[in-house]
């Protein structure tokens, strides 16, 4: 196949991506779009205008994914997908998300004007949400396509202002019964295209990682009760300071952390004391606990592990304590058969790539039960991500477009399905 | 002299102390007047009310300290001071700082009603602030009377919303050319009742503490900076965690406290990550450090043992850290004479009693430099306090009055000045 420059892929990705940090844009150069904010909002229908000028069909389902569909000539129905999720993080990089989708718009028009409608349909979509920062879940977009989220689910979902999901959803002008239902059985592949948000390319100097794995997840929300008092009459052996507990699990955890090794990894990255004042000590603590790892059953081990001397940590200081699972994911094997595609491109265009997993959750992981997926990734500067200094260099954006462009060509234009 | 019954003061300060409460009532029971605020506005122009009916003149200075005052009969100028401050933590209790306002003001309306006027001008005073809960300094209210504080000294200082102190002031009707400004040169002593915020007294049975010595305290603002990345794809090793690097010192400092003994004692009371996201590695952390002992030499020590390991702790995990002093105030001794009266008062009254230190921050270390002060505590119900389940018995409470009411007498309708 003839292929576009990766000067035109370059350019109109980064065209893409910096009209897209637009929407949500902060004061520290970062990028905050929440599930169904205003920027949110804008940045989805400026996307919708950029599909529609591509001359693909527009829908956006129930719970706010945006398609763009390129129909197949032929009858065979099995819809190849592509894309990514244009939410954020709070104050996160442009390049997260956004990628996937400007990369995969990118390729689809190219594909088009080069090589018009497709055997299968081809369609470009942009998740509503991925990132669970805005509600304590995550995939809420990839989830209700392929069935892991219903739509009750959005009922009892609260952001930190207590509005629920569904209430979220209906503001956003979403949730309607006349919107087409989220849930798809329609779909043969998804692709996605992601930067890599570690620094595994840019030490190997590798210019796309296929992803054989995506790590599995756990994620809970400790909360810690002891007792509020005065920081200056209360001697040191009767407090219940629930704020030294938080950090001697946290200590624990990091050192658990680090004795077991690569690929684990644990975090605490967000803790909420109350009453949160200087000579006040702290009655209540609530903090979350992020493990990852590509084995179920070392993840498991080791979460089990943490967990149960957390309790005993509590115990000791006279805390009370309570565990919820707010995230709950297997570590997920990508198709065999669709990275080994993926490797061949690669090889074919000597563009230097390497087999890896992947330590953060995709939207990928949740399309593997329903259909083929793949995913593949290109450098992170400094393995940065989710922070306003997240950098793809022009050139490695556009070696990523061409790579999936070729993909979806196989998928979508080639006479035999892989 | 002649007393009051111990059930008429019971009355007067509890029905005070009831009403006080409803301004700026929290749902949990608590009670939150920050300076300057909607509900410190209101309680000040009850107690001006309150200052009126007892047949008191009242004004307010330029920093909004509300005095009610008793003339004297004599040329004799020395003003007897007592009171105690206004402001509270968010969500504290209804007696701490209320208390010593609520029993000058019955102590002194019954002294008015019963012998008249005084020898000497009596005053009782509603400090604007003391707890250094909205602004990230204490003692505002007392330190503007003693000199401490200096009116630009408003300029400088933000709340967590990023309002100067001048502008609060100044929004609250206060700073005005034409208001008194608050620096007093005619004080000849300062008495203060207060809620001991310990468990000292309900241990020992004892009804009033006198207190000899008020703790030397530092406090500090901690900022710990080390890089924002992703939970999932940043190897352990790699890692600049501001938060466990906090936690790392915390841990430190609580047991370096525990290993000091009493009365030393060490507290993080305020701690925020930023940004704050459970799949997000904190890069900047900024905590709060509080610690007391009743030696300046020990304090001095301790304190900057601990603030050597942080740099170090620091160091060593690649983080950057800045180190701000919010406050240092050192031991402060009780003028022996006003101590031994207070002894006397309560061995003549049968009244169990014990000398004591104070391992809370007052007013009353303010006035030191420029008169004779003393301070009186009544028990407090497991030692309790900054939070709603603050609590004294009105039996106790109105030992407190009677004798800081006989204190009173004696310093402002006896012949001879202490």
């Amino acid at each position: 196949m003839t292929m576009g420059t990766n000067t035109d892929f370059a350019v109109s990705v980064t065209e893409l991506l910096q009209t897209l940090s637009t929407f949500g844009a902060e004061q520290d150069g970062g990028v905050t779009r929440l599930l169904y904010s205003k920027p949110w909002s804008e940045a989805q229908t400026y996307l919708s205008e950029k599909m529609k000028e591509a001359g693909l069909e527009v829908r956006c389902d129930k719970v706010g994914n945006l398609f763009g569909r390129l129909p197949g000539r032929k009858t065979e129905t099995g819809v190849i997908l592509t894309g990514s999720h244009i939410d954020t993080v709070r104050s996160g990089g442009i390049y997260d998300g956004a990628y996937g989708i400007a990369a995969a718009l990118t390729a689809v028009r190219h594909l088009k004007d080069t090589y018009g409608p497709p055997r299968r349909p081809l369609e470009v979509v942009s998740f509503c949400e991925e990132e669970g920062s805005r509600f304590p879940l995550a995939y809420w977009g990839s989830g209700s396509i392929t069935g892991a989220y219903a739509a009750e689910d959005a009922d009892g979902i609260r952001d930190a202002q207590g509005v629920t999901l569904r209430e979220a959803m209906e503001a956003a002008g979403f949730g309607r019964p006349d919107q087409p239902d989220s849930k798809r059985t329609d779909l043969s592949a998804f692709v996605e295209a992601h930067i890599e948000q570690g620094v595994m390319l840019e030490r190997t100097g590798d210019k796309i990682g296929i992803v054989e794995t995506i790590a599995g997840q756990r994620r809970y929300v400790v909360t810690l009760t002891g007792e509020t008092n005065h920081a200056g009459t209360t001697p040191m052996p009767m407090r219940k300071d629930a704020m030294s507990g938080a950090a001697e699990m946290i200590m624990m955890l990091e050192r658990a952390a680090l004795k077991a090794g690569d690929p684990l990894v644990a975090t605490v990255g967000r803790l909420r004391p109350v009453p949160n004042i200087p000579n006040v000590i702290a009655g209540l603590v609530t903090f979350t606990v992020d493990i990852r790892h590509t084995s179920e059953t070392l993840l498991t081990g080791f979460t089990d592990a943490v967990l149960c001397t957390f309790q005993s940590i509590a115990k000791r200081r006279g805390l009370t304590i309570d565990i919820r699972t707010a995230l709950q994911a297997r570590p997920t094997p990508m198709d065999t058969v669709l990275t080994g595609r993926l490797e061949r491109i690669c090889t074919d265009r000597n563009v230097p790539y390497r087999r890896m997993m992947s330590g953060a959750g995709h939207d990928g992981q949740m399309f593997v039960p329903i259909c083929s997926t793949a995913m593949l990734f290109v450098p992170s500067r400094d393995g940065v991500s989710h922070s306003p200094d997240e950098y793809t260099a022009p050139e490695d954006l556009a070696v990523g477009v061409s790579v999936l462009m070729e993909m979806l060509y196989e998928l979508a234009y080639e006479e035999q399905m892989p």
